[in-house]
């Protein structure tokens, strides 16, 4: 009986292998391939070990790193949905609902109601650990964008109106990490033109 | 002066984006690939969530999450050493605390005491959230060769033997986790001769 839990709990760390293999819209640093799913939850996770002090509101680390740790998973069943793709989005809700029931109910239930309630709450976003992950989930690729000097915005045609939209809670998780992202991250890649400057930035 | 410390925090997170670019010599499930080393850091980082109940030991589960997180970082500076280059093996402990020290000078000093203080304690392996961390990091990759029917230790004529020597330490931080694995993932490829069987286990 025991090894039967074990043996669940193994099946699910094999199946989530799956995540190295979905891409992402965002070019690594070295511009020569998309990032991946598994890749770019690695990165969020440390990111919040070395960010933490940027946080709004006080936040318990484990359960930042935890969220991002496991944000994606259900993307293993449910796809990874573009931030630009406006249809996709439309439906991504109840398609990753679908997938997150499907893919925890492989698991000893507590440990998918643990999944479930901290996928539950990176998506509701009411608490202050889950406002910070979704900043940092927000910030890692706005990071990547300006270190390939805005290859994939320049690639897909990308307004600033696009992005600020895209990016219209991300203070509520880090002023500090916002701002800097709009200075450092985002005004270059308008000046050299590979996102169009279609609105002004009201940066209060 | 505040911005400057952001800066250089920023920096250290964009450089580490070259974990993905450094390849381990462990297949993913679908055979295709090789995982690179922030795949890899991913996975164990979950699988501590998951397998938490099976360390010997009470373990604080974010020291173990954090410590599996940035343990490879200084292979940004040092390399990937596999696990069977016997001579590389005999300068690795010199290269990485080289690397260590020239990556970790890049942040502000408390970041760098803290990510300095979790690296040593993994490589120490002398606390019970170190000896589970060590164990899921072995536990992984014989996962993933089981879950490709033992195509890396085939295409390199692996014995038993370099198995179980690479994994002396592995039951040090769950008896059961080194049992499973021994069982479910290593006997299968001795018995279809993915493995060379030169030695006896002796399974205590």
């Amino acid at each position: 009986m025991k090894d039967d839990r074990l043996d669940s709990i193994v099946n699910f760390c094999r199946l989530i292998d799956r995540e190295k293999f979905i891409k992402r819209r965002t070019y690594l640093t070295d511009g020569e391939r998309f990032e991946n799913d598994a890749e770019h939850a690695w990165h969020l996770a440390v990111m919040a070990l070395l960010l933490e002090e940027y946080s709004n509101e006080k936040i318990e680390l484990s359960r930042v790193m935890s969220m991002v740790l496991i944000h994606d998973l259900v993307e293993i069943y449910a796809g990874d949905t573009f931030a630009y793709d406006y249809e996709g989005l439309k439906t991504q809700k109840e398609r990753e609902e679908a997938a997150a029931a499907k893919l925890f109910s492989g698991l000893p239930e507590n440990l998918a109601a643990r999944l479930a309630s901290l996928w539950n709450e990176f998506e509701e976003s009411r608490t202050p650990e889950s406002r910070f992950a979704h900043t940092l989930d927000n910030f890692q690729p706005l990071m990547l964008q300006a270190a390939t000097d805005g290859k994939a915005w320049k690639e897909g045609n990308r307004k600033l109106s696009e992005v600020l939209r895209r990016n219209m809670h991300t203070s509520e998780g880090s002023e500090a990490l916002w701002h800097y992202a709009l200075d450092k991250f985002i005004r270059p890649q308008l000046e050299n033109g590979h996102l169009s400057n279609d609105i002004v930035i009201n940066d209060n």
